[in-house]
């Protein structure tokens, strides 16, 4: 793989320890070459600690490794699932951050409640289905992508403009332009699940404004955009 | 502007970041000169690593930029309708920080519970109305201001007694008599909007006794306050 | 006053910043020297940043400055009414710790619910009552001290086996035979008031079994005590 | 003892307030040598700041002292009755850390909702029962293991499957194949005990689909597994 990719992927997975989204080797960070058709990721179960932009694997979209030592995240099925069907996305993370994973964990997608949110997502994030025992006693790790994408199709959801979803019972998967875009809307994630907890807490009939949640999401994207240094 | 409030501004927002109160690039200080009619403010969506005094912008009373390379914070016309409608604050800070975000996004006043609060607050914090899809897709930072003067106005709340507000399904705006003071609010506003959360879950019915919250008030603020060093 | 006493009590008020227990100035850590009656405390409003050991305050049992150039703190005649009433007592702790302050406001004892609570407390940490209007219009922080002493003697607690309680609405008192012990009963209560928190939102009924309660107290203090190196 | 153990025993303490899990002289970790029928463990109330691995207490099955110089922890006997009934346990760590205990306060064993919980513990995590005025006055400390030993033999619990316990209203219990898996597991029960507080609050019903938790449990367990670099 290039240098430049493999930079990029060691870099997000190191953020996702900076931004305290993982704790001991949970959680990966991927990026995806698409001319090339291959994607690096971080190896299976090593220590953040020590690890190196030489330790990350490189895979072709079938999940063959085609560079680097080491065994690729159990995950890796995953994130092809989601490269192959949202062709947009260039970085995705996966992470079992504490509050987006009880969001998973209860089974319900995070209410766009704020500004905050609407901010990153311009709307709901989706929580997708229990998988059948089908599914999990199957080619597991594909299947959790899969229903994830089934969610965004039957739900005519755009991923450029919903960067995450929940894996019902396990956890969230977050998704940019690059690997470190991927990385940041896992940290938006995780600080509203955190928002919205409490905010139902307060108020369980809580919600935002449609006008105010779409105000806020095109301040941010899209050609009106004007939120930043940058001419959109 | 003059070195001295470009500093005191680029320092408020530097104390954003030291007291966690935000991600990323959210949230933004300013400061006004009165005698200029001249206020400065954050750039928008520049990341506060590696940010410098130099990069704070210098607008007039209707936003047009008068100095700095860059293009002022978005939220700018919210911070120059409160500085018109308040003429004794010296500085505001917007924040995204989390619990008073939830209190915003849970649309309640912060009620007055404790000492904490009342040495700070004379009574609630208060979270300001709906905004109108007409303002919403109108000057909507500069509604998102009038909001928040409209309900201290109707409410018959002084400015210099309670020291933010939440704009609603958004987020806390403090503020002093300088950046540093406006910094100070915008840190107790959290600490007060956490506490309640928790007091609320404990007792639903918890109120603080009025007498008390007008002795801690008084002991802080105007001619009887003993608090601190300085004779008031 | 003593080097000595001005140390302990300016390393107690250092030591309420460093287990998290303080924000900006707020809190105050005191010491007794019985033979001579005089107490040293913190002064008031002084950011902890930059304080010595210098700047700490000496009292006398009527709350007069016998040593130091500053004011001393606000909450002086408080600390003097705990001393008077506790003759054991060598230092006391005022914070506005979070959750400690969430009970106070929500006007509630703490429950015993635990080992963590029993190893320090023989029993429910206590809320004092709410104060007359009297009370806080007049001799208020002297008041405070004494409502809750009046709360001790009337329900025959002792001191040494409860070492702190809740002023109503304001925040947590914590004690012990020296500054340090008293900065480490703060801490403790701390964590003991959020331990109760998450106990009752997972079981409203949650208590503890009287005979553990018992033990676990009676394993760290008096003499049958067997926790530790030194001999009871 | 062998420095080997002795070394691995102090790691493993000082690796619990690494991960956060102690408070002041809190909590302590062992191991043990099967075959030299000996446990190493962390000297009774002990300030873990300047302790060294040869403080480190070895004591024989029956809880005597055949090496250091200091007092064993309390809770010697606890560690002693679980090595004794779980022949493939290495290491033993107990915490008061704050989301553990406070199911243990509550009386609840934690339910399995989610892959986090399931990669580690195959099924909920079992809160021993109240233990009875003759246990708690007899020998505390041993019957203190022998509940938990009891519930792992009613319910046909595997301890190689199931790596911690909840002490009632006291606190976690967790081991490993050796100290530092101990402290590992402890480190997981208390993130997942404090994931279950948040999902309950979200959804009251929420609990994981069977074949999930399976398929995580042996993704990272026995013959099947496939988590991570070696080959099991």
């Amino acid at each position: 793989m290039t240098n430049t990719l493999n930079e990029e992927v060691f870099k997000a997975n190191m953020a996702l320890v900076a931004n305290g989204l993982v704790l001991f080797t949970w959680g990966n960070a991927s990026g995806i070459d698409r001319e090339k058709g291959l994607v690096v990721i971080k190896p299976s179960g090593v220590p953040y600690d020590g690890m190196t932009a030489a330790d990350m694997v490189t895979v072709d979209m079938e999940g063959r490794v085609v560079g680097g030592r080491l065994k690729p995240s159990s995950d890796t099925p995953t994130h092809l699932a989601l490269y192959k069907a949202f062709p947009g996305v260039g970085g995705i993370v996966h992470a079992h951050s504490t509050h987006a994973v009880a969001w998973a964990q209860a089974g319900r997608d995070i209410p766009c409640l704020g500004t905050t949110h609407a901010d990153h997502f311009s709307r709901d994030i989706p929580c997708a289905r229990n998988m059948t025992g089908e599914e999990i006693n199957g080619e597991y790790e594909r299947e959790t992508g899969n229903v994830i994408v089934e969610r965004f199709r039957e739900g005519g959801l755009d991923p450029g403009h919903v960067p995450g979803a929940l894996a019902r019972n396990h956890g969230p998967f977050a998704w940019g332009k690059d690997p470190a875009e991927a990385v940041y809307h896992a940290v938006v994630l995780e600080r509203v699940a955190e928002m919205a907890f409490i905010t139902l807490a307060l108020n369980p009939a809580a919600r935002a404004n449609e006008a105010l949640v779409k105000k806020h999401f095109h301040r941010k994207h899209g050609p009106g955009a004007y939120y930043g240094q940058s001419t959109h």
